[in-house]
């Protein structure tokens, strides 16, 4: 890797037909071709998964969470291993988030003040603080290829007062970490809630500041999907197109793609490896929920014509047994068929684009999936 | 595989200071070379592993339990699978246990009579049977390449009288299952608790019967070390040397070179599996708790030297962080390490059995082990 490209987006292509594009990211540990899915590894592991096993699913980056490594084991165990590609022995690019999202959805007694959030964690109730210079010493410390600024995310729904005041806070938040140094790149993140123009005021005041992507976050806080994609809209436009857009913490794989189509290039979710240890495999015409005793004697793979490790070997009815007698390796092989299925989505997306075929595909796609199963509810990213 | 060839066992030497033996059993599929260690995959799957892992760790054969797969899936969908190794997509040799364990230890509201025995199942409480027809027909739809006996295994302790009237039923039971057709091998099971005579009894009786191999059961129950000990040398002698012997569930790794020493050629042991679950890893200088502080900052691999896919990769700090977040993978690299020392160990004997220096390296292997820290307590297979 030429260091000084480090940074680096290349916009390869975009789509005459929506606002898809087609790009490439260059970070310390590796390029990344965009749009991607990037399976989220909360506690220093994609939950299931190893390393090799998400190299040959083919996964070019991963998320690490700032919270939870802050809570357990702590940063002076990460700092000692030398961060979280040795500790984890993952090799490729690693974004992690701010910590922000957990310490408003999963830490206790929260106190909001102009330097930070003083909280209990949610493993032993230990008193810790988390405020921007925190966030980006800690992502510093873990190492992070991408790091996300520390930003407040309201909660839905949020009056306006809330949102501005909440907005302006994470503004202030955002120069404060923009002087923080760190090794990896800094990623702006959009607030705003349901409001258009404070989405419209958080995405100019950030491109102000000037950071290397650009993200939308307080989306998949249990909104209508309507609205959250009216989030994306309400920001896209005041996004640079020479900067990487990221949608985080969602979703389906429609709106995926839907995403893709209104120019977001970067995604990360936990259905996949959620919706898997409840027994929940991903097809093209939905979910399927694998305990379903129509699957007992079904001779099938999960999907046909799938290339990924349990499709290959398994059948529907071994799995459906594994799943009910509760064993792991049911809980494995569904996590590898899941993640497989957004991996390839978004590989998919991208040989779409190259070949200028992305729109009709995305319209088909969106309308097989829903024409027969309900989407699984989205849900957050803790 | 020649069809004529199943069934045989070639011994192919024995250790000049101890009755350890080295073997060769033709399976219909695959050729078993003893003595073995085999991991047991109580529920269709080896816990946390696929067969791929498996076949990777070395594991020439695994274990099913016809308990467990009679409950749960059951048989009608064994039998539309075509059997286990359909089923769980392991092609290698199966050793089937006859149910006979788990009904007398897992089951509840348990009748026993001439036919067998009446219980309700531990999952739903379905009241159920099974005798000495039913277990081998059952293994016969499993497709079992090794079948044991439907035997009735005594608690520990156990009066004369009790244990002999108990012998006196297994062996009408033996009788019995010898003439149920059976696509594999049939293993008879010597009991007879803690009475030095009635194992006698027991092992020539069966002998006479005349079965593929022997297994002394009713071991690894409670009993003391040296109680286990003196069940096999009590059964020993009236084993003909031309068959494979089986210590059925157990044990640490200086159990099983101890019964290696005394005659044995196959084990099996849900240890290495079970304990890996809690976080507990073996070395050759006995068993380490992962969990515990010390290893938080522990550069090094599990074991210096191994060359299992955990110690390959993986330091002791990580895995302790892992078991600590209660993550999946940790469970499942522990796993790997642990049916990788006990695969390794016995292919160790196997080889030091080929270069006739066995019972030294034995000696110094169990010194070396006991020396540094406390055997876990074997628990019994369930």
């Amino acid at each position: 890797m030429d260091p000084s490209a480090v940074g680096t987006f290349d916009l390869l292509g975009t789509d005459p037909h929506s606002k898809a594009r087609r790009g490439r990211l260059v970070t310390a540990h590796g390029i990344i071709e965009t749009p991607v899915f990037m399976p989220v590894g909360t506690q220093a592991t994609v939950k299931c998964c190893s390393p090799d096993e998400l190299k040959e699913l083919g996964a070019q980056i991963i998320l690490g969470n700032t919270y939870h490594l802050f809570v357990r084991p702590g940063m002076e165990v990460m700092s000692h291993f030398g961060g979280l590609h040795q500790f984890m022995a993952w090799d490729g690019p690693i974004l992690t988030d701010s910590g922000g999202f957990q310490v408003f959805s999963l830490a206790r007694l929260r106190k909001v003040t102009e330097e930070g959030v003083h909280f209990q964690n949610h493993v032993d109730g230990t008193p810790m603080f988390l405020g921007p210079r925190e966030s980006m010493q800690i992502q510093a410390t873990l190492g992070s290829d991408i790091c996300m600024l520390f930003d407040e995310c309201p909660p839905h729904p949020c009056s306006y007062d809330d949102a501005a005041e909440s907005l302006d806070r994470t503004l202030r938040w955002a120069a404060t970490c923009k002087e923080q140094p760190t090794p990896g790149l800094k990623f702006g993140i959009v607030q705003g809630s349901a409001y258009a123009d404070l989405r419209r005021r958080s995405a100019e005041a950030l491109v102000q500041i000037g950071f290397d992507g650009y993200a939308v976050g307080g989306v998949s806080v249990g909104e209508p999907e309507p609205e959250m994609f009216a989030a994306i809209e309400n920001a896209e436009p005041y996004l640079p197109a020479s900067r990487p857009r990221y949608a985080m913490g969602l979703g389906t794989p429609p709106q995926m793609l839907e995403m893709v189509a209104r120019g977001i290039d970067m995604f990360d979710c936990v259905l996949p490896t959620r919706l898997a240890r409840n027994g929940t495999a991903f097809t093209r015409l939905g979910t399927i929920a694998l305990k379903n005793a129509a699957y007992t004697k079904d001779r099938g793979p999960i999907e046909e014509g799938c290339t990924c490790p349990a499709c290959r070997t398994f059948t529907r009815g071994y799995l459906r047994h594994l799943v009910k007698a509760e064993e792991i390796l049911g809980l494995r092989l569904i996590t590898l068929h899941n993640l497989h299925f957004y991996l390839n989505l978004l590989g998919e997306a991208r040989r779409r684009l190259e070949a200028g075929i992305f729109d009709g595909w995305r319209r088909q796609f969106v309308a097989e999936y829903r024409a027969n199963r309900g989407d699984p509810t989205v849900e957050a990213d803790v």
